[in-house]
């Protein structure tokens, strides 16, 4: 057998994620490795800890990647949190919630769901009376679910769950650095995300934030590994369960990271690369600019749909910035249009899961791609696209309304 | 705070691992991402399995990638087979032994432990009479375990569990690639790896190859998540106890690598390419002949630290070909050594664990690395540096002995 190298084409990626990487961070991949506990890469690792201090918006001393994708950091963030028996509550309106109640059973959880219909969030109020009848250790949920493009307010969950003394875990991996997120400001108690969405990087490493909050409640099931192990290890051995994951404690994983440098899993020195270039470019564009940069081409390519003449599925008030779902036009072959856009404009936009596969597309702009010109050329090739698919657009009128939100 | 972008210096990886990535696999890490269903990356995909069925020497079907470092591959296989309060046997001759251990007992297994001396292996002998004793329903044994630098032989391991209905398990990360290994030919279940030996790329992604056997044992166990459960899927489920992960989950994992491209995590692209990259070069050069230069260029090594003067720890017979475990003369600061071969040189090489912690250094040889030049330079530079932190070396002993085992 022979294979030839990679040679990927180049796809402009517009579907929920993952989109392009910038280029910045392909490059900073190719950079030479150096050791595990070279001086060198320990402080890279503490630079990677401070800037995501920046992306999180926390103070949170314990703030570092998992060495997996996004899904990994949730898991840590489960198996370490949740005790077998715990009640979590999970308050689903897309498919990731359905996401953290599957994990969270597999922890041992006592899962309880609340549900509303996709393409709505939830109230305070709906939350609060769910925790107040379930009285779960945990709340677990997501901030953008990009299987229905909604996003759910958090500013007043935080404030429930420290009054009613839950923890309050967060997925923010679709929504982080593209939608306003307060870790502190906010009272939640660890976050997780991953690179591949607005922060312009591959899948394969996720960010992690941890309050002492959530410390407190790991630290009591402290258990370090016996190939490692020494006194002081046995001093700080938690009374609690131990957590069920070697490879997803974040016990060890913040010794591996804090200043005993205890050893752990190899650290994933390329994915650290590039989430180091990820965190730096947008600590320097800021935070709120790039949040407003996302809100800018997300309004345009939501303007830029309607104006082709489609509708939007959802609350759009509770739209995340960054993807919009589209409702495939009755008559219209919904994979066929995807297949026109890869095939003849190396354009990819998303197809959907459950109950909205088939009748919407997901259009993304995040990252590297929440600019001028892939929402523009998007919305003029999928109009030609539309048009051959027997699908009646208005000529001209999705570039026409995205520029006007630039004008 | 204003972060550069990450500049490291040209290191010379010839510890135990991580060591320099070809600049082959680097340069893949930085090509465009292309989407997760995109028909290029399905390909990718499909092509990765084909060259690790190579590069594991099998003709498994399910042979594919866990996205997380070599101990993420380690803990979705024994989290994958084994059920809470199952017999497992590990074999312990070095600290990856002892890995292996915590983790299936996490796992919720009832772990049994066979322990030879630091520095040596087991006989067949040995371990067949710990299974009759044991009756475990899984062996996980570590092929080349760094910390001692041995190599434990694994012929008649296959056999011996084969006969008495027992899987067979093993960590292959640091032999993998630089020493002999057959999947199929010795009888092995389920082998995991990772990237950063001798396989020449960054830390990561773990290789994992899954026989029909194995496989029947997960199968058992399926259990695919709500949020995309079908009515095929219903009918597949198993009636075992449900996989305690769902990040490290080969069935669900298996699903997404084949046929039905059941969504799970989102694969990590760019360790992808390097995946690619790391197989496609070695089943160019060939497995024998991979495996015959790791065994040239160890025993240039070896014979280098000999002719220095310097004493090996553990029996030689059976070390790994890709690293050797180098005794700290009396009256050395090995860290000093370490430290001045860092700084002056570029050149790391590594301390160890355990009972050998400040007694032995560990040469790795290794991937990109197990080459002439780094092992003539390597030995060049540690004559000066022992010669200026008072040890006794011969002058010109080491790359003397190593050039006349290339001669």
């Amino acid at each position: 057998m022979t294979v030839p190298p990679i040679d990927p084409p180049p796809r402009l990626l517009m579907g929920p994620g993952p989109i392009n990487a910038d280029p910045r961070v392909l490059r900073a991949m190719s950079a030479p490795l150096v050791g595990q506990f070279d001086p060198v890469m320990t402080t890279y690792m503490n630079q990677v800890m401070e800037l995501y201090r920046g992306v999180f918006r926390t103070t949170n001393e314990h703030t570092l990647l998992v060495d997996g994708t996004a899904r990994a950091g949730i898991e840590a963030a489960l198996v370490s949190l949740v005790e077998p028996g715990d009640r979590v509550l999970v308050p689903v309106f897309g498919r990731f919630g359905h996401l953290l109640t599957e994990i969270a059973e597999r922890c041992g959880a006592e899962v309880h769901t609340i549900e509303v219909p996709w393409g709505e969030v939830f109230t305070p109020e709906q939350v609060e009376a769910a925790v107040v009848a379930v009285r779960p250790a945990l709340v677990a949920v997501v901030q953008g679910d990009t299987s229905t493009t909604m996003c759910q307010p958090l500013a007043d969950l935080g404030e429930i769950c420290r009054r009613h003394d839950v923890l309050l875990y967060c997925d923010a991996t679709a929504s982080l650095g593209g939608n306003a997120f307060e870790t502190d400001g906010w009272g939640i108690d660890l976050v997780t995300a991953g690179l591949q969405k607005c922060l312009g990087g591959p899948s394969g490493s996720a960010p992690t934030t941890i309050s002492p909050r959530a410390l407190a409640v790991i630290d009591a099931r402290r258990h370090v590994e016996a190939g490692i192990r020494d006194s002081v290890d046995v001093a700080r051995e938690g009374s609690g369960t131990p957590i069920r994951s070697n490879y997803l404690d974040l016990a060890q994983i913040m010794d591996y990271w804090g200043p005993r440098r205890l050893n752990h899993h190899t650290e994933a020195t390329s994915m650290l690369y590039a989430a180091h270039e990820c965190a730096r470019l947008l600590v320097e564009e800021g935070l709120d600019e790039a949040v407003a940069r996302h809100d800018l081409h997300g309004r345009a390519m939501l303007a830029g749909v309607q104006g082709l003449g489609l509708r939007v599925f959802g609350d759009v008030a509770h739209k995340m910035t960054n993807v919009v779902a589209v409702e495939i036009p009755a008559g219209v072959d919904g994979d066929g249009v995807r297949t026109r856009l890869l095939e003849d404009h190396d354009i990819e936009i998303g197809t959907s899961f459950g109950p909205l596969h088939g009748r919407v597309w997901r259009i993304g702009t995040m990252g590297f791609n929440a600019r001028r010109a892939p929402v523009l050329t998007t919305l003029a090739a999928l109009e030609q696209v539309l048009r051959g698919a027997g699908a009646e657009v208005t000529a001209g009128g999705g570039v026409g309304a995205a520029l006007e939100v630039y004008a």
